[in-house]
């Protein structure tokens, strides 16, 4: 996993400054129907390469993560020109550069790619790490490969374009990195409101920590073997959060869900490993006051609970495996909990938030 | 590329062996419509987990090499739910383990497979080394990835279900690897029948050596950036041998080009390098004894000269890159080959064969 960091104000000279002395044989583009117009151009009019590229632009939205777009993005790939030394540059949020990635991955067997990460989700999760893919039989991210991009160039640079709901949820992967790194950090990412202190020039810095923390828990475990599951942190309360929003036909955004399971977590860490409320009650806060509460009642716990039984990651099928803290930084992986537990913690989510 | 290469007469068990102690969640059998009939049973038949196995069959042929097919066999491996601890057996020739590596090397970002070649060619080439993928567009091996087996399992034992046609076309392959290694390999090579002498017990010997051969080259250059290009020896004039039949309506099998291919490397190698006719004469002798001809005229130089400069190895335009020999096991790449000096080998060749 060779991936070099990139973290500009700047990404389109950034870019450039990477493609020196590396020899692509042609650079091509792959945007969205949305960052073809929002990021592209401000991109093309800083970067003597990309505004030369070949771009390709496939439709926004996860429903187009999918076969046929891959296979039309291989096509054009082909008709482009491009050989296995070229390179593909993925300017979007998560589905673009997932996709983008599993093409470049298995496009003759492998071309070089960049991910410039226009979303705050993109920047500190789905842009950097290797995992690319797409979904298939109604499975998210059922095909992919582990193939990381030679650069990820990351920037705040396109973040006014998004709408509040999109960069909070967003950042919801941001207080989780902050919880994997230390008290402090947690506290600094409390502190920061991503929708107003947007232009304060403090996020790019917090980008910065946020992708270290990812960068070093992926480099010690690329394969998610083991520690790298510590990323699920808040992901397993918060996936039935997800799915029971969506079972509802009142979908939540991924990351507010992640926020709410990430309360779950600490009130577990609590419980079940004895951590003090340090953690707890300002997290409780800062997702009370920018995410607003989950809105469950007792009568969706059986649901909820089904939804956490069929997480992939459980191994036994009494317990549902959870990430919990013993402080900050200090994750502890595949904690088997039972149904009692979850019960109580809910409950207390429910006081709490 | 940590494959293990396990030759046996015996490929049942020891499949069998190889599987203790791995705990797979699961295991599944790819074969085509031939082997489904022809290998299948015989391998189930000593082999209690192969026998369990559920199986899809795809059609055979290099036409079904192809992402309808690669759709097919995902959908078949989730429905028969296979996880990442799963295993997939690819049974067959060089269609069902490239194919069939690229489905285990992307299902759900890759669950190990293993490949039991059935056929010289499979055995000793397509079967190990990595390479996976499927034709698209139009053209051979597009998508694909770099994916190593967890175990390739060599035997001889289907051999005796091809046709003698098919037999001799993979042969050329282990006669390449002969050449590549050493001249008492060669030699040793040249003194066999694989039609005649298949049952004598001496194939398995010589498939171990072959595969050493290839194993030790993709071992020092997994990703084909140097040596690994000494397997394409005879592959250059080879493949426009091959390009000009299948334009002439008459195709010919892969190997037998290469054979073809693989003498006129030797001319080119002791034009340009000075080297004896030791092993030219014999070469040429052999492969006229059982490849014959190819039957070409001073009339089709223009087109075969056409085919090589549009090979994807060349880097300058007015030159083409073969892979020539300093002597037996002393490979020479990217040896830059005037157009003059291809039409004088191949008017030996003519002389020769």
């Amino acid at each position: 996993m060779n991936t070099e960091l990139i973290f500009s104000a700047g990404p389109g000279p950034a870019f450039d400054t990477f493609c020196q002395g590396r020899n692509y044989a042609s650079v091509h583009t792959l945007t969205d129907s949305n960052t073809a117009t929002l990021a592209l151009p401000v991109l093309a009019a800083s970067s003597t390469i990309l505004a030369e590229a070949r771009n390709w632009t496939m439709p926004a939205g996860e429903e187009n993560k999918n076969l046929a777009t891959l296979s039309n993005l291989w096509t054009e790939l082909e008709s482009a020109g491009a050989t296995r030394r070229s390179l593909l540059v993925n300017i979007g949020g998560g589905v673009v550069t997932d996709l983008g990635g599993f093409a470049a991955a298995t496009f003759k067997r492998g071309m070089d790619y960049v991910n410039i990460p226009t979303t705050v989700l993109g920047a500190v999760d789905a842009s950097f790490g290797g995992k690319t893919g797409i979904d298939f039989g109604g499975l998210k991210n059922q095909i992919g490969t582990f193939a990381a991009p030679a650069a990820t160039i990351i920037s705040d640079t396109f973040f006014a374009t998004l709408p509040p709901e999109q960069i909070l949820s967003g950042y919801a992967e941001m207080l989780k990195h902050a919880l994997l790194s230390s008290s402090e950090a947690t506290h600094k990412a409390l502190d920061f409101d991503p929708v107003a202190d947007l232009a304060s020039g403090n996020m790019l810095p917090l980008l910065r920590s946020s992708c270290n923390v990812k960068a070093g828990i992926v480099a010690a475990d690329p394969h998610e073997k083991g520690l790298r599951k510590s990323l699920n942190l808040g992901h397993t309360a918060g996936h039935a959060f997800e799915s029971l929003a969506m079972r509802r036909g009142k979908p939540i955004p991924h990351g507010y869900a992640v926020a709410y399971g990430m309360v779950v977590a600490l009130i577990l860490s609590h419980m079940k490993l004895g951590v003090g409320t340090g953690l707890l009650y300002p997290l409780a806060a800062y997702v009370r006051s920018h995410y607003g509460s989950p809105g469950i009642k007792c009568s969706d716990y059986p649901e909820l609970l089904g939804f956490m039984h069929s997480d992939k990651k459980n191994t036994a099928k009494k317990t549902v495996n959870f990430t919990l803290l013993k402080n900050a930084g200090e994750p502890v992986i595949d904690c088997a909990t039972s149904d009692n537990d979850i019960r109580t913690a809910l409950d207390i989510l429910t006081d709490l938030i």
